[in-house]
């Protein structure tokens, strides 16, 4: 079986971290040989574009340099480690991609989606095979979050910020929903896991019949 | 008089620092307000990027992420300090801007010039009033610049791509004659000077008529 790229999307306090190592450990009981990375970063290069993009010491960042580093780290990542993995025929699982541009860039920020999509179609063209969306209403995501550490430059926006980047998700997940499975992360833990893992299982059946 | 966004541009060796150091002399004696900037750079988050682009130690940065990057810093100058500079009056003076994306960028890696074109019309949309193309052999740009100390990443290719980066300079000026001014760069550093300050002069005058 060829490579797949598996995308995991979500806003603030959704879990995705819990459902990421949950999904890598149910790919390798399938016999899968994963290479799990993240946005931004997964490079050498991407990770000190990452430290620089998300340093709350950088109140001033406008969003059109945001769009164009989260690019320039992406653009290097597919070319450094997810394209050669795929051509090995690895899967990769990703902790964010090109859908992240869309809802935090486009929806957040307000940058033109059109802008978004002529980046994509240059800079990062290999799409997902596979994209788990963990969608839960935003104060509950908030109020999930604020257990953790110092929030990051893009952390420190406001309830708007994150509804609207919950919206774009919402509706790259309903314009492609071939590619997207939704799931409830309001549910206990527990039930996200189960249901992600589901999910996978069923995408992991369907690439084993096509074989 | 408004202000006036004026660039230096050329390749190694060409003798950039002196110019810049002779125009903005000339320019305060002009009576012109002029703030001196550099790309990449000019802004705290730009300086930073350029330490990251710059880097000799990451070879392996893909070229649609070099020109991402210099499109970052780019849109950070223009809105954190180009702009601004320009809208109180003050005149603004830059070590490279977006025509080196297209010799660079363009020329030099082959990047598309719909591509640079698409960039600059959205990350950096203030076009330079005047152009100083400081032109040379690039035999002899490279024999000057090697006495200085280590290259950076850039600085370390090879001639040929040095003469692509120096034929994409040429074909924008001589795409845009009304403004750029080709300064000869061969000729001893005094006659460079000169001319370069001469063409200040005359731009200064034709500013100073219309106004």
């Amino acid at each position: 079986m060829s490579g797949r790229l598996v995308t995991l999307e979500g806003g603030e306090g959704a879990g995705k971290s819990t459902v990421l190592a949950a999904v890598q450990a149910r790919l390798l009981e399938r016999g899968i040989d994963v290479v799990v990375t993240r946005e931004p970063g997964g490079t050498a290069f991407g990770e000190a574009v990452r430290a620089l993009v998300l340093d709350p010491a950088r109140p001033e960042l406008c969003a059109e340099s945001e769009l164009l580093l989260m690019f320039a780290a992406r653009a290097q990542l597919v070319r450094e480690l997810i394209a050669p993995a795929l051509a090995a025929g690895r899967w990769v699982l990703s902790d964010r991609y090109t859908d992240a541009s869309y809802a935090y860039q486009g929806g957040g920020r307000g940058q033109p989606v059109a802008r978004i999509a002529e980046l994509e179609a240059w800079a990062a063209p290999i799409q997902p095979d596979l994209t788990l969306l963990l969608d839960l209403p935003v104060a509950q995501g908030l109020a999930r979050a604020a257990g953790r550490g110092a929030p990051d430059r893009i952390e420190r926006e406001n309830g708007d910020f994150f509804e609207r980047v919950r919206a774009a998700y919402r509706a790259r997940a309903a314009a492609e929903p071939a590619r997207f499975r939704v799931i409830d992360s309001s549910q206990p833990v527990e039930a996200v896991r189960t249901a992600a893992c589901a999910a996978i299982d069923a995408f992991v059946d369907a690439q084993e019949a096509r074989a």
